[in-house]
């Protein structure tokens, strides 16, 4: 039994580890961030989807545990393959809690995680030098995850990366605007990070409350990101611009 | 031109890509968190270490620059290999600006953080519903760097880890202390992290400065993390061990 994460949801980022297992499974049972691509490395399994279902209730967490300790007990090779990495926010610390009262071996394969790997293919780094020597990474998802960590951060001592943030972003703001981060923070929306679909809005945290998406994204899974890191691609792309100039002149 | 993320130390933990990216390269820049299996994935490609020494000066990060630039402009397909994701802490960000000031038109390739790797394989998911919601990673190099976010993060909201930490273990736990984390709060050293000689010590912020160290390990990479997700390798161990013993009498 293995829970392997997915990436990003590019499936040339996932591990040649992950895409070992994915060959050798017999039942794959996935998330609703995994790529179809990802699923076609698994052609001899069966493959489950588990995750969130739109205008329909989730398969309950004890569902999920329940169907892989059957497959695991039954002699069959399970992939839990879950997007980004399982340890990130990804409810994999009650997976292997729930194998391990159930007696099944298991093994973790960590993935790349949407945190750093959303950021950073959109050119953004969630750390650098003189600029950011930190990130924080926290959940959207409800208050009371967020609001310790962003009640107390001192502004601008480490760049703060919300996953799953796209529906708390004004109360997000709002409490860092609070806590004393400056309007002219620059911070991004990415969406559907390492798809073709990937969308992205760039501003600042003043402007974070009010950004507009686009209608078919409403409810995609978003990552907001925080920090004067935010401004390195545009800083990438003046210099590139520079250098092209310069060569066609020089 | 590749910078490319090379993971924790696994070879099989490199992303699909980066192995891609490997076979076709003609020159490999790599630093010393990378393994040796990974730079057999490029048989083709002049290799060429450009990261720490025993002893003795590392490259400057202009030489680095340098190098990358020169290749580039000969044609040659140049991946730039770093130790787990070259945007976390791993001075990416330096070098695609060096890139785009020469015109050199470069891909960033994420890869496995260790910042989250290296917990996992060792059991410990940084985030866990009802212990944490979030994760604080910080680098321990330079007191400027970890001072601040520790000072002000509020006790327990989210896990902190520490790369490059293990010299400022003493400095990093007082200070945590000083902020209201309890003595008894569970820490972990993780050394050497997804690789044959990983070796790990686990107990309490109190103790954590006085941990001894094996001799051959003083001057390894080593990774901390403070919080409670530190305790769910044993909750998985004895639950486990629990699961064995009701079935050998059940």
């Amino acid at each position: 039994m293995s829970l392997v994460g997915a990436g990003p949801g590019d499936p040339e980022l996932l591990t040649r580890r992950a895409a070992d297992r994915l060959a050798a499974a017999d039942l794959v049972l996935y998330d609703a961030l995994v790529p179809e691509e990802a699923l076609q490395l698994a052609p001899a399994a069966k493959r489950f989807y588990v995750g969130k279902r739109p205008r329909r209730h989730s398969l309950a967490q004890e569902t999920i545990h329940a169907l892989m300790i059957r497959a695991a007990r039954r002699g069959q090779r399970v992939v839990r393959l879950k997007g980004g990495d399982p340890f990130v926010l990804g409810r994999g610390g009650e997976e292997v809690l729930a194998l391990a009262a159930a007696g099944i071996p298991f093994e973790v394969v960590p993935g790349v995680s949407a945190a750093t790997a959303v950021p950073g293919l959109a050119g953004i780094p969630v750390t650098h030098r003189g600029v950011s020597p930190a990130v924080l990474v926290v959940s959207g998802h409800a208050e009371e995850a967020y609001r310790p960590a962003l009640e107390s951060l001192a502004p601008g001592c480490a760049t703060v990366v919300v996953l799953m943030g796209l529906a708390s972003r004004v109360a997000l703001a709002g409490l860092m605007r609070e806590r004393g981060w400056s309007a002219s923070t620059p911070a991004a929306i990415l969406i559907a990070g390492a798809t073709p679909g990937a969308w992205q809005w760039v501003g600042s945290l003043a402007e974070l409350a009010e950004a507009e998406l686009p209608a078919r994204l409403r409810g995609a899974p978003g990552t907001l990101v925080v920090g004067r890191v935010v401004e390195l691609p545009a800083q990438v792309r003046a210099l590139a611009a520079s250098a092209a100039s310069g060569a066609a002149t020089g």
